[in-house]
């Protein structure tokens, strides 16, 4: 089952002023859509980043992909390997931990292996679920991401969210989307106010909300000794305390104090982590995400790992698309030690590339397509509209810190600010 | 893709008189095979071990599986846990470790498992090495598996390998069975004599297979302190030392001192091992086991926690048939991490429940077969032979104590003898 071709096509999608301790999100959010043309008419999707960087280092594999059999995984990790060597591309928006060349390789195996699952499932007509071990739940729950945001982008009209920086505001943004959604877990991306003032909103949401899980992820904004003290102040509030400080010894500190499980996707990327943090005692949960993660294999695989060592899974979330999502589901669905409701942007966007209908939620949770392969289709005309919007916006790299300056000259990033 | 039965067959096979920490290997060796009867002609086979007590469980777990879909492997696992809920069978032959419910529970999902892989390859017309994530390796290794034995059964006549003793004996057994396989790595099987008789035996090994990795295992036969003066006196002789020792513990005491990894079987045996062990650095190498690992994914995940602890992976084996070497083929070639030599008994045997021809040692290693599903076929003959065997033979558990008890009256397993 040989590929033909694979063709990457960058794609722009309009994104809310959403605030982190980077900055603030820009008009548009990036990715890539991969098509892995296949014998027999077959066409796998997959879906990543859309940086240049990340696209430079994609089509270069990409480039050297046909006439590979699709069904040949350690090949396509090999391809990757030799193709890439020890090209490496920043993590420059630093939300998601260090760079590195294991991590970049892992990144770009992801986005082919997973288009090489779908194909595989549509030869096979088998669901991904089916190929990643059968599905361990038939619908996978997801939480309700809140942030922090400004009313409107520089020199455009407010959007329908409104500005969101007080408690109140908060608990409205939590509302409509649990209301929409059905969320039962609530997550809320912190570091962006001192900490008293997202403690003050976190209690709120536990007033407004009551028995729903809830988390707080201030992406290293803290020092332990404050993060110490929230987990202190929100102790039997918190359903778990998403990466408060920065580093795996800092991590450490805190998790020794906390009474609640400590999550990470910034200390613990890559499998060369999870040694020092499990022995250290670091986390408690690992937010797993398989475009960095090496993949949907290498993902449940990571959720071996962790079950041995009696730590948690979650899933972190990037902006992102359909085809994502639908990855997310199968490998979720797939991995019985994924038991936390998983992250995703999903609520923030208002377009796609893939044809609507496969992807509902419903409770709070999406059933798993029950279609081979991911079972999205992608809508030939949006992806177009897509490209158009990454084309025309121009942007080529997130930077959440260069637009945060444009509202507020001096900003720096609120790592270990507090 | 509907289970419409499940058929438990029990073999035996004549076993040479193998000596090990735990006595002598009786006459015949037991083995269960299964045939997992699906819809449209397809059946999928398995085999793992064939005393009363695992027969027992199996059975009743046999019984649960018509109806079931044969790619639901999270299902399959759901119904081996509750119909065997707290049951336990005694690991009575003392050489994989304790037992535990949980490593009960991974044995007979185990078996199913590998059947239900074997049918979804058929219909999906693939190998079970692509449903594991493609083959990272055309080729799996395997080692010389030396025993010291005794010339003949009791009240038989003396076996073609004849006595191995002494050192001379050793190297003839081992240049037999490295002309006829094509054997790289061999292993020893210690325990047996003295330590200072199986350090004579292992350097003999070596001026006569000057480049061979080498290998001793005596089951736990000695304490710390002797296996620290073996490692002392194999330096720079052995690949590997497996299981000098009793416990993690212990282990761990030996690895502080040894240069060379120490491996096991023994003391890390389900995914509740890993933990203790690795934090106590106790081994370097894990034996992996798709029999009581909980089956062919697991083994995989096994080898990602092994990967990312800089823990190496090899491959335990008890005696077995064809069934349980075109697993073992297929899992090793998909997991990249299985880098080193895999254990097998194969040549101990003489008889099989296979048609012959589709897997063959050449060089040492063994292809992985290319045809649907594991690639092998029973030979119905063979297996209603082997049938009889289990049935003339009497045997129902394996009890090489009780044997040795027949030719040394009072003999005790060797387990920290010296």
């Amino acid at each position: 089952m040989k590929i033909l071709d694979a063709v990457l096509t960058p794609v722009a999608f309009a994104d809310p002023p959403l605030l982190n301790v980077m900055g603030v999100h820009e008009p548009f959010a990036l990715r890539s859509v991969l098509r892995l043309v296949c014998a027999d008419g077959v066409v796998g999707l997959g879906e990543s980043y859309g940086d240049q960087a990340f696209l430079d280092q994609a089509r270069k594999v990409a480039a050297e992909l046909p006439g590979h059999d699709v069904f040949d995984l350690p090949g396509l990790r090999r391809i990757v390997g030799r193709t890439l060597g020890d090209a490496v591309f920043a993590d420059e928006h630093g939300l998601t931990g260090g760079f590195s060349v294991s991590k970049t390789l892992a990144s770009v195996y992801s986005l082919f292996e997973v288009a090489a699952l779908d194909a595989q499932g549509h030869y096979l007509n088998r669901p991904v679920a089916d190929l990643l071990g059968g599905r361990a739940r038939d619908e996978v729950e997801f939480s309700a991401y809140l942030f922090y945001k400004y009313g409107a982008h520089l020199d455009a009209e407010p959007d329908d969210w409104g500005e969101v920086l007080t408690p109140d505001a908060l608990v409205g943004e939590a509302r409509r989307m649990v209301d929409a959604y059905g969320f039962r877990s609530i997550k809320l991306k912190g570091g962006v106010l001192p900490p008293e003032h997202e403690i003050e909103g976190v209690r709120a949401l536990a007033d407004a909300f009551p028995g729903h899980p809830l988390r707080i992820d201030p992406n290293a904004a803290w020092v332990p000794k404050t993060s110490i003290g929230v987990a202190e102040q929100l102790d039997g509030v918190l359903e778990y305390l998403e990466d408060p400080t920065p580093g795996i010894d800092g991590m450490a500190q805190v998790a020794e104090r906390a009474n609640m499980p400590l999550a990470t996707n910034m200390c613990v990327v890559r499998f060369a982590d999870v040694e020092p943090a499990f022995r250290a005692r670091a986390v408690g949960v690992v937010l797993s995400d398989h475009h960095f993660w090496g993949g949907l294999r290498d993902t449940q695989a990571l959720s071996v790992t962790c079950q041995a060592f009696g730590v948690g899974l979650s899933m972190h979330s990037n902006s992102h698309l359909g085809i994502s999502l639908a990855a997310m589901v199968h490998v979720a669905a797939a991995t019985p030690h994924l038991t936390y409701a998983c992250d995703t942007h999903w609520p923030w966007k208002t377009t796609d590339v893939i044809a609507p209908g496969a992807l509902e939620f419903r409770g709070g949770a999406v059933a798993v397509p029950d279609r081979p392969g991911l079972g999205v289709e992608l809508d030939p005309d949006a992806l177009a509209r897509a490209h158009e919007d990454y084309v025309r916006c121009g942007l080529t790299k997130r930077d959440d810190v260069s637009y945060m300056r444009r509202f507020t000259g001096s900003f720096e990033p609120n790592t270990a600010r507090w």
